[in-house]
């Protein structure tokens, strides 16, 4: 028996042991996790969530680090989460990276968590969000959510974020990787880490032009700015931080930050619904009904759109 | 209007554009779609299909086309299928490696289609069983589906095949990537592809140990061979079609093409109910309901739990 009560109590109190107890309850989907959202709702709301994506080998995890240190600076209580949603049969997340985390280790305001969400129909989208009210409940100012890799579900993840940090590096052909990956859209913030390579000033060219920067915008927009960083030795990291700060502030002036949560909100709200409704899908696997129907299908008897219907209309009923 | 009736018609007759116009419908989630499956749900059953699947640079492309030629040489109808859930903002699939299927191209008895599945939550699972219905109600005799990359969609496709076949090249380190995408549990049948290179001994004896080939088994159970192929010389494909077949005949002779096929179905149909729930419930986005929803867990004021179970509740109430 879990008593939620009291871990959720701990966790408020920032008690480390309590915080990756409920982060482990949401990466199990553990049965006891509705009771942690709804003792968890009330302490919600507080923390500024930053997401971080890139290309393999742009440094993020080195950035993200680096970042942590930033904001400790400023005495913020920092939460990361390393998402890795590409780990499909492991039974936790591959993060050799986390090593460079191990700076933080010892550090008592300073939550780290990596997380595989392992693929799960539906679990992306409510696995992370999940896991960052637990580290917004746990008192957390600031969440850097870092993920592995670039696929969609990475794009996903980062994009949920109050503001989204894409890094790049020079010499990569990042541009173009990036353009692939649909990552220039989702960038409130872009970081060219290892600036002191060569090809870095051709890079943060290659971006400006990309992201039509030189155009004319209304008034209001956003610009989304470029930072040249070298993370490894700590560098243009404070201004990273100034950067994401200015896009807050631009989040809450114009009412985004709102917008943003809300539409969030919608997309945990929904994907709970339907993992909810799956469930009840998947405990009619097994069930004579289905069985009956999938054999009328490969029969020819039945088309799967008719077999799903009665399968829907069972399980409305129900 | 789309007159299905008769484009059905023309596709069971094996008119290439028909099939073409069927599998666009499929890749597009059109409306049309279940008018489709329900006229072509008599004619289907038929097709024997295979997966292929392996990491980039095995000559995965390459051995299809190859055995596309083997296949034809019996005089066989063939369907290729290459999916590629990988491509998340691209309106098709990009497949540069088609031209190689270009061998093929003014064949009438071979139906060529790439599918990008573009990662719609839940399109994977119904829209490559779907296109094969199509291939399969057009007479096509063996149906080979060719993944692009190795992540887990990739995996789940191939292995929704009759049989699945695992290709492998030397010195590529496929030991372990396979592993690591659990791939080798899928495989039925393994080619080692490129066995005119060095170490294609190697990699033949190295999987030989990872499948535990040189253990006991139950007399009954399926020992997957491996083949050793040169795709590019068409040599060895001959042999693949001889394994293929022979893992037919023991599935059928096993009654797992039928347990295969129900399980197939189920999927297929679980998958339909669930898409059209969302659908149910994407119709509520933008709706009051969900908004006021969304605000009041940004709020604090409901967790996302209780607020998705008022979600469910609207849902099948409705």
């Amino acid at each position: 028996m879990i008593d939620v009560a009291t871990l959720v109590e701990q966790a408020r109190q920032g008690r480390p042991r309590a915080v990756a107890r409920l982060i482990s309850l949401v990466e199990n989907a553990a049965p006891e996790l509705r009771e942690v959202m709804a003792a968890l709702a009330p302490y919600t709301g507080r923390a500024y969530t930053v997401g971080l994506t890139g290309s393999p080998g742009v440094g993020k995890s080195t950035s993200t680090s680096a970042l942590v240190s930033a904001y400790r600076r400023l005495g913020k209580r920092v939460g990361v989460l390393a998402v890795d949603p590409s780990s499909p049969f492991s039974g936790g997340a591959l993060l050799g990276d986390r090593v460079r985390m191990q700076d933080h280790a010892t550090d008592p305001e300073v939550f780290i968590r990596s997380m595989a969400t392992r693929g799960h129909l539906g679990g992306l989208s409510w696995a992370a969000p999940q896991a960052l009210r637990v580290l917004d409940g746990a008192g957390c100012d600031v969440i850097l959510v870092e993920t592995v890799g670039v696929g969609q579900s990475e794009v996903e993840i980062a994009a949920q974020a109050d503001t989204t940090v894409v890094l790049l590096a020079p010499g990569m052909g990042d541009g173009i990787q990036a353009a692939k990956a649909g990552i220039l859209e989702i960038g409130d913030v872009f970081v060219v880490n290892k600036a002191d390579r060569d090809g870095a000033d051709a890079t943060a060219r290659e971006l400006n032009h990309m992201l039509g920067l030189g155009e004319a915008r209304d008034a209001g927009d956003w610009r989304p700015p470029i930072v040249k960083t070298v993370a490894a030795r700590g560098e243009g990291l404070d201004e990273v931080v100034e950067a994401l700060e200015k896009h807050r502030a631009w989040l809450e002036e114009h009412g985004e930050l709102a917008t943003r949560r809300r539409r969030r909100a919608a997309d945990e709200v929904e994907a709970i619904a339907l993992a909810a409704l799956r469930a009840r899908i998947g405990d009619l696997h097994g069930d004579r009904h289905l069985a009956n129907l999938a054999e009328r299908v490969v029969a020819g008897e039945l088309d799967p759109y008719r077999a799903a219907d009665e399968l829907v209309a069972g399980l409305t009923r129900g």
